[in-house]
């Protein structure tokens, strides 16, 4: 089926329609709509793994990377860990509504903020079909609008998940056309999307760099940009060794495929001999290949089991999205932070150190959207701060940073109360 | 003086390499600082007006309208005035570094977040040159730097002003080039600021509707948009008729020139024969013009001292910013919130009642920067919000709504502290 202009102008209508109703429909019907998609994702597991064997397939025939198909893939599991996230969504407090800041001025003037959902929002998203419910869960409960243009890789997965949610939306009695999904997959319907001024409140591209850099050059409608994630850590000559060995193992090797993982490992000279060796044995067990600048080659070629080759220029700042890390070694902490932020993409970085004052610097002074001491950046998720889900991550400064939430997609509007008063 | 295209990237550079300094710098540098501004704008007084001066009257030679000649004047009295909200905002806290939302999730990770300045701001205005103090005050505590492009119009007040800013920084010890102005007023330097992605971190732009529009559809750098306001009042059945009076005249009369000045007057048609006589006498006296739908012309043109002509349709919707009012006649409050939905531009919009429900529906379902009950329009201001300035007011939901000051200028990175924390 194809979607042309029309109908996708038609469909952000409806969203934005719907999203009128949405924004002032209860609570109660929003977490009866969130349960019933949990209960459904679950209950039609058949249904939705048998769509997604097609796409996985079809991806498989036509050559889509070994990332790309397991950022895909939807198994039983990942179906009930998706059902967990909107349950939890559902035991997150309403944001819409809340009042705070309330303050009475000198002149009696009561002045304070109310939340209020930002309107409608615009996902463009590549293979995850997991991305549809989050987005639609997260969207639903902050009481916007939602308009989704999955991959077309992910078309089966997609569709089916959508109209579960749709059905789950109108069973509880909230508005189903608050979330639009578009069939299409020409890029053209993108492009429109991004200039989608007045109709489309936010735009949230997830993505591949290429792509974040397309919308981030072209959308004159707001944009929230992030996801791309060339991730450091840091291990100082201070750090204690099992945690240095044992969380750049995880940051690597826990899920390599995704943005949070460790793309650079930097290591203080003083420490190289002693912890390289370490590292370099554990990842060549897990079949991590180390591309190495001139310092670390040395120690590492020396390792057994170590897989190990030379850097290039271009393996700094790079996100490898897979087995593979560049290693570099570093005279101490002031030469670790230059290079992030040379080659950083501001989203998550980390330092490994026992030392007090080395940790408050790495903190204070590394500009990124997560600063970790003496954990995986693997950590850097909605869900495992405490948000639920996350509708993307993002590597800016404006509006929010690092996983959004449901906070993240509202607003706020002052409100004023007054007994007569006029400005003098 | 004309900048180029490459000393306009200089400054920007400029700007950036000092804000990095700037965000470290202590509170009590910044605070000195604007100390030193507000006693030099109230010290330099004779030299301040004088240039004023020359601009005024280049600008009343050159047929600039009285709008834009009273925006552009700089009397001792409002240079006393800039030099106290100078020192407010030097009263206030200091953003950066205010940890917050700090806590411990079930693993023990610690997990927060840190407010940290934006970066460099642009900021893009017109007459008036007290937004070169308000701004650069404003950057200056939230640690950000700033590349100021103000009107031609306002030239050698705006030079005047930031030279003074620079000494000023500079006599406290902190780094003078965080606060760049740009001298040449072509409109081509603009363009280019508003594609400067990643050297400007946010654009605010100050001044007319279609240069607004201009820079919301061409900048592919993040923006703020806002400060057209087309305000309504909407004096209801239940409204206390001397509150309903006296603020209807407060909002159109006490500085017409501004955005949150009253733009349409809504007045419900059961108490439309005794109101609209009462402001219809008081507007009169202050030379208001009103321009009435036909139930509202019916009633004023019997009232003697009334300047009162038919609404065009293009009456509806427009900011005014002098003395001419559109007033209409509507059956009740959702004909007075459709109204506002449909005309309105996001600013600033007040009901005037005794009645609860009623003041809960207008402020519930009204979606604007600012909602009044019984209270004039004039107070959407950054002053009288108690955010010390502003740098601009905000209409749209990214980011920040209403009146912007030193938290809206910030951004927060999230920090996660651990003790070898890594993902299962």
């Amino acid at each position: 089926m194809t979607t042309t202009t029309k109908e996708l102008r038609d469909q952000v209508l409806a969203a934005r329609a719907a999203s009128r109703e949405l924004a002032r429909t209860s609570t109660a019907v929003k977490d009866q709509a969130l349960a019933n998609i949990a209960k459904e994702l679950t209950a039609r597991e058949k249904e939705l793994v048998e769509a997604n064997r097609l796409d996985y397939e079809e991806g498989k025939s036509t050559g889509l990377s070994e990332t790309l198909l397991d950022r895909l893939l939807l198994t039983p599991d990942r179906l009930r860990e998706l059902s967990r996230d909107v349950l939890s969504i559902a035991g997150l407090p309403d944001p819409v509504g809340e009042t705070f800041d309330m303050r009475t001025m000198p002149n009696g003037l009561q002045i304070g903020k109310r939340r209020v959902p930002l309107g409608v929002i615009g996902a463009v998203y590549e293979s995850r079909p997991n991305v549809t419910i989050d987005i639609s869960a997260l969207c639903l409960k902050s009481g916007n609008g939602v308009v989704l243009r999955g991959g077309k890789e992910a078309i089966r997965s997609n569709l089916a998940l959508a109209r579960l949610v749709q059905e789950a939306i109108d069973r509880a009695g909230g508005p189903a056309n608050a979330v639009q999904f578009v069939e299409s997959t020409d890029r053209a319907l993108v492009e429109e999307m991004l200039h989608m001024r007045g109709l489309i409140d936010l735009l949230i591209p997830r993505g591949g760099d290429e792509f974040i850099r397309y919308v981030a050059e072209t959308a004159t409608i707001p944009v929230v940009t992030g996801g791309v994630g060339v991730c450091h850590t840091y291990v100082d000559l201070t750090a204690d060794m099992d945690n240095a060995v044992a969380i750049a193992y995880n940051a690597k090797v826990q899920r390599p495929s995704v943005c949070n993982a460790l793309d650079t490992l930097l290591v203080h000279s003083e420490i190289a001999t002693r912890y390289l060796p370490q590292i370099g044995r554990a990842w060549g067990e897990a079949g991590v290949e180390m591309r190495c600048d001139e310092r670390a080659y040395e120690i590492l070629q020396e390792v057994t089991g170590a897989r190990v080759v030379r850097a290039k220029d271009s393996d700094w700042g790079k996100e490898f999205l897979s087995l593979v890390a560049s290693v570099r070694v570093v005279d101490g902490i002031q030469e670790a932070m230059s290079h992030i932020e040379t080659h950083g993409s501001g989203h998550s970085e980390a330092i490994i150190t026992e030392d007090y004052s080395l940790a408050n610097t790495f903190l204070e002074q590394v500009d990124a959207a997560a600063v970790f001491v003496n954990a995986s950046t693997r950590f850097t998720d909605g869900g495992q701060f405490g948000l639920g889900a996350e509708v993307g991550i993002s590597t800016q400064k404006m509006h929010a940073r690092g996983p959004m939430g449901l906070k993240e997609l509202t607003s706020y509007k002052w409100i004023i109360l007054g007994k007569g008063h006029i400005r003098p």
